[in-house]
């Protein structure tokens, strides 16, 4: 039986995927004497990709990243001026108003009387603690998990340190490769929102996989959690 | 009865603050045309403070500091690719080889048959728990829990979600103003043991406190625990 829910943070409860395209497209034009958007894009997700290891995910990499990429494209020839603009962006980033998906925080409220509710994230640490303080969604959720990678293991791990058994728990996040496939792999439930923009390193082409509940938006979760628990 | 011994991590049980300060060189030789190694040190520490509710701790926080320095104390004239350089600081810091401090693997080892060892840091997630695997001494350690501020209800928070009195618990520490006062507040023990290098945010002035240990050095601690014992 179903009794704990866990929900990826970013563009699953709030908007976050946007943020990113907007400080992107303001790197497309700082960059447009040097390189077309396209090769923009590629570089960019090149050096996000590389430094994954090394800075992990959130805004501060990513920016990071964005000065790299500026870098490189421009040989080095890019004014100082427009570095800071982009470094501009990451406390832009960090401190813009958090924006619930619709219907969110009346969903957790009510779910939170039936469910005891995880949110399981990637990110920066004091970045994802602030947008939760931020949401106003705290009072529903027994605690934040910020993680380093969502793999496998690192679900394991939570579970294990919360007590609870896979199949007690239901996964609900908007990235196949971080919040489906490593739950279904260890025993869980999950069910997918695909999410309007998605970054390009979450997608998984052709997962093969069933097991796993797919959803148009998180509105339709009460039911089909009511279908899931009138089955058993 | 003692039975829990926290630990912080960088500057505690090995070394960090060197990188930070080679890395500040680097940008005090860099930006020599525009300002002396006085005014840069005092820029970027006002970067630093005004980020932290921002970045949070780490590497890359800091990385970001630096090139806000370089703008401002340059009038956005510095060449990208001096910028270029300070960005490569941040993947160098994130992957230099953990020293550990003189006898430090022995000494968790040795504790590790009488005390549950926690370390307790602040910084970026991913590279505390890098740094924590790199090290070699996670096999002593039950648990390496990342917090975004050190405070007493930090402290508190993870005592009690480990179950854990305050009057059972040492932190051993190199800040005064975050591994000692906020651990004392809360009742717990502290030991207090300086470290050659200190971040200056991490200064406190005439803290007028008593009630905690200090030792010169980390090999000191099993003497210091052993006196406590036999004291109870």
């Amino acid at each position: 039986m179903v009794d704990v829910l866990g929900f990826d943070a970013d563009d699953t409860l709030w908007h976050n995927e946007r943020h990113y395209r907007h400080a992107q497209k303001q790197l497309e034009e700082l960059l447009h004497p040097y390189a077309s958007p396209e090769r923009v894009q590629e570089v960019l997700l090149e050096h996000e990709h590389a430094n994954i290891p090394f800075y992990g995910y959130g805004v501060k990499g990513f920016v990071l990243s964005m000065i790299e990429t500026m870098l490189e494209l421009s040989h080095d020839a890019i004014p100082a001026a427009d570095i800071g603009k982009i470094v501009a962006q990451a406390r832009h980033m960090l401190s813009v108003d958090v924006e619930l998906m619709p219907g969110v925080s009346t969903l957790l409220e009510d779910l939170s009387d039936s469910y005891d509710i995880l949110v399981i994230t990637k990110g920066d640490l004091l970045d994802q603690r602030s947008k939760m303080d931020r949401s106003g969604l705290g009072k529903y959720v027994s605690r934040i998990e910020v993680i380093s990678e969502k793999t496998p293991a690192a679900y394991r791990e939570v579970l294990t340190r919360h007590n609870i058994q896979p199949d007690q728990f239901i996964m609900v996040g908007n990235s196949l490769r971080s919040d489906i496939l490593p739950v279904l792999e260890i025993g869980g439930g999950a069910v997918y929102i695909p999410s309007e923009l998605q970054w390009d390193h979450e997608l998984v082409e052709d997962p093969h996989l069933d097991g796993y509940h797919q959803l148009e938006s998180i509105r339709e979760l009460p039911s089909l959690l009511a279908l899931l628990d009138s089955r058993t």
